[in-house]
């Protein structure tokens, strides 16, 4: 199983997902970017705006190789001298306050060593949560990881509740989902299963994310849900700015910003002392925003 | 001069400030907010929302003191156990796209070792930029540097263009100002000068401020200018949460998060691949967002 062939399909995966959320959102279509590294590679970043469903949104895919620089061996304690990378990353906001965020993230690594692992994530962030969603979107990550190893789904949980987490407002991001990083085990799955993992994850993306949508798009909303979601987009933004490590790795070692910055929502509010009523369906959500919950 | 003083002459900074600015923006007041550390000390938060000239603000003053943690010994270097440390910080963000945004911080901070150190800056942050105003406050900052020491202007300026910089834009924040941290050479000014440059700088800001603010707030605008405004307010979130030290050590060290985070806007918009109209006022101002510019 060749490099070349792992990032032929990841960007097959991104143009599949692409196609189902055109066909999920109804109107408008992805625009691509091509782009190139300098060192060597580049991605098709393809974003969307304005849609039915959708008020902005990317799905980006990237191949890239080059020297291990200073920032990569320091940032991801890498040993070696020419790293590979590619994956395909998505997120989305609705414009509908009872429609969720959702990010996905697959990935491949590999350095000249021989040595070489998998990541990924998927994660829901509802600016209202319900816990019937909740679970059926984790009965969905759980039945794909099953399929692969019995350990995989409460291992995955367990570290997408540790990582999507903003520490300075001791709340989740979310719903959470899985999350999983270098991981190269072959007692575990062959590489080709590891990489099978990882694709059908991408595959169940459009579908996991239907279900969200077609409970929730024409569920009617007013001037206070709107305030909620952009006050809720405001946490996203500081996750994805203060905390997480692949946005951090991405701008200190030179990534392409503007692909990076593709997760950030349309726009986001800060309030001083945002003031939630009791009693409210903001108060059950900020009451759900914790880790270690079962929603199964 | 004991670091009882030095606390208390800042708080009082903060009073005057308050007082100033409920004067040039002429509507509501700001609200008064204190809190305590669990290890010792704590503060008063005063912010402001919705008045004719600034839409959202904050003037936060703070005392704390208590063991030097695990974080300050790695990210401040710093070599004691007990710390003390006090200071004036202010961001505020206009509604009118033709005001600037602007920040001040001055700040003192001592270890029982009998170590002392003053640091500071003001940078002004125009949404659209206006060379002679730009000279005009950084004549300001100079007048007041050149009454302490010949060298300050120079050598501080130069700071604040290193650091009020998103590496990940190429871009600075705005027209920059003076910005110094750790200086306490008593070759340069005795212990009390040091104090006086810094409450020198914090009584200067208000009429600094309402220099800018007298020049611009009646200028007209339109849906334009605010798209503009609003796009420029997310790089000001992308440098306050991905770069700004004293953000990132607030929230690392655990520090009070409504109190760091007062500096964001009251929103913010991203774009993907945001475009800019040549020869436009925007991309004037696009053009003005580099380092090493003599203002004067």
């Amino acid at each position: 199983m060749t490099k070349e062939f792992i990032a032929d399909e990841m960007r097959k995966l991104q143009l599949h997902i692409v196609d189902q959320l055109e066909q999920l959102d109804g109107r408008g279509s992805f625009n691509e970017d091509q782009w190139f590294r300098k060192e060597g590679g580049g991605g098709y970043t393809m974003t969307f705006k304005d849609g039915n469903i959708i008020e902005k949104g990317g799905v980006a895919f990237s191949a890239v190789h080059g020297p291990v620089s200073e920032v990569m061996k320091k940032q991801l304690k890498l040993d070696g001298s020419e790293f590979f990378a590619t994956g395909v990353s998505i997120v989305l906001h609705p414009s509908n306050p009872w429609v969720p965020i959702i990010h996905m993230n697959v990935r491949y690594f590999e350095l000249d060593s021989g040595d070489f692992w998998f990541g990924g994530g998927i994660d829901l962030t509802p600016h209202y949560i319900r816990e019937d969603q909740a679970a059926l979107f984790h009965k969905g990550l759980k039945d794909i990881c099953d399929r692969y190893h019995a350990s995989f789904y409460e291992k995955y949980k367990i570290w997408a509740d540790d990582y999507f987490y903003l520490p300075h407002r001791e709340e989740t991001r979310g719903v959470g989902g899985i999350f999983f990083d270098h991981q190269n085990d072959l007692n575990l799955l062959s590489k080709e299963d590891w990489f099978s993992f990882t694709q059908e994850l991408g595959r169940a993306f459009p579908v996991l994310y239907g279900e969200q949508v077609k409970l929730n798009k024409d569920h009617a909303y007013d001037a206070n849900n709107i305030e909620w979601r952009n006050h809720r987009r405001g946490r996203y933004v500081e996750f994805n700015l203060v905390h997480d490590r692949g946005t951090k790795f991405g701008l200190l070692s030179g990534g392409r910003t503007e692909s990076i910055l593709m997760s950030l929502p349309p726009m986001a509010e800060w309030t001083y002392q945002y003031e939630i009523q009791e009693n409210s369906l903001e108060s059950k959500t900020q009451s759900l925003l914790k880790k270690d919950i079962n929603w199964l």
